[in-house]
């Protein structure tokens, strides 16, 4: 699972930079100045930390070199970084989509909303729709990842309570705790359970 | 605690309605058309969904109407509602900072990068930066509002460690969590966690 979620990112990271060479190539070929606007500058440093983060994300979490403290000291950093880096490309996104509306559509003007206006601004309320559904997914204790393939059913005593609240899950309440938390046994467990994932995390064992 | 969240959304609500106003009147002022940009669509569906969310909060969390069931089911929809909305409000925001430079900084042009430019562009990352720093503090669990005031002090065994670990923080991780997790008397405890808070929540008893 780690190398499929590093392995995406290094080609959305190879797309992002081949998407940055077509618009200053277009800019230079249109003679249109290059960074001045906000889109720009929140694009570039969309870019930047999205290269740091995978640089991070690879030397601490990917390599077998970073000690598991270090591990779990950056663990919320990056997942943190992941979604503030997600919604600023949306951000960036929507205000692309502002520009080239305001700049292209000219005739008919984009003021009296024609089709390629409101097909556009649809194109930008998808995009945020998007951005929104994401969001709820990454935020589910329960939809996030096992901690074990099909950990639910092999561990129904206790593996599966720990599988759904993870590092990466918003904790809206412990509604779904499983009664093997009443066990002290499952408990101590439940004190080391940080730990056992960030080693867990740290292997490709799985 | 809920009804000063509760009265400052409120107030957040009213000056909304006011700027929409405002907006409304520049507009016709000006003959400028209404509600064509991907901004104001955009805009007008967050502080539409906002209205939702205080009428949904003040009726169901504020009201000693609903019961504990209703109020737990739709806590985590309050709660990630409120971040959508809040994320999206920062996009309107950079939106109609973009439009603004677009349509206002003419002489000379905004892509010559004057200094109007720069420091409304400086204003936009400053937006972007307020939305990150307001991301950072409602997703660290430590930084949970604890359950009763002072109950860090005065619940040194078990209260602190349930308080600020509840319904809004998003779980990292359990590094924090403290010995106290090892007594089973607090995994039975921890266990009815999400009911008590539901119920302490919805009455305003402190």
């Amino acid at each position: 699972m780690k190398g499929i979620h590093a392995g995406l990112n290094a080609v959305a990271a190879v797309l992002a930079i081949i998407s940055l060479v077509a618009v200053f190539d277009f800019h230079n070929g249109k003679n249109i100045p290059n960074m001045y606007s906000l889109h720009s500058w929140v694009g570039l440093i969309a870019v930047i930390l999205y290269m740091l983060q995978l640089l991070l994300g690879v030397s601490v979490f990917l390599l077998p070199l970073a000690p598991l403290s270090l591990r779990a000291l950056l663990m919320p950093i990056h997942v943190y970084s992941g979604l503030l880096i997600f919604g600023t490309v949306i951000a960036t996104a929507l205000m692309g989509v502002t520009e080239k509306l305001i700049f292209s559509v000219k005739n008919p003007a984009y003021n009296t909303l024609p089709p390629e206006g409101v097909f556009t601004n649809t194109l930008g309320l998808l995009i945020l729709v998007f951005g929104a559904l994401i969001f709820w997914i990454v935020t589910r204790p329960q939809w996030k990842r096992p901690k074990e393939p099909n950990s639910i059913l092999l561990q129904p005593n206790g593996g599966a309570p720990e599988g759904v609240d993870g590092p990466t899950a918003v904790h809206f309440g412990n509604m779904d705790k499983s009664d093997s938390e009443l066990n002290s046994e499952a408990a101590a467990r439940k004190r080391n359970i940080a730990l056992d994932e960030t080693g867990q995390r740290s292997t490709m064992t799985k």
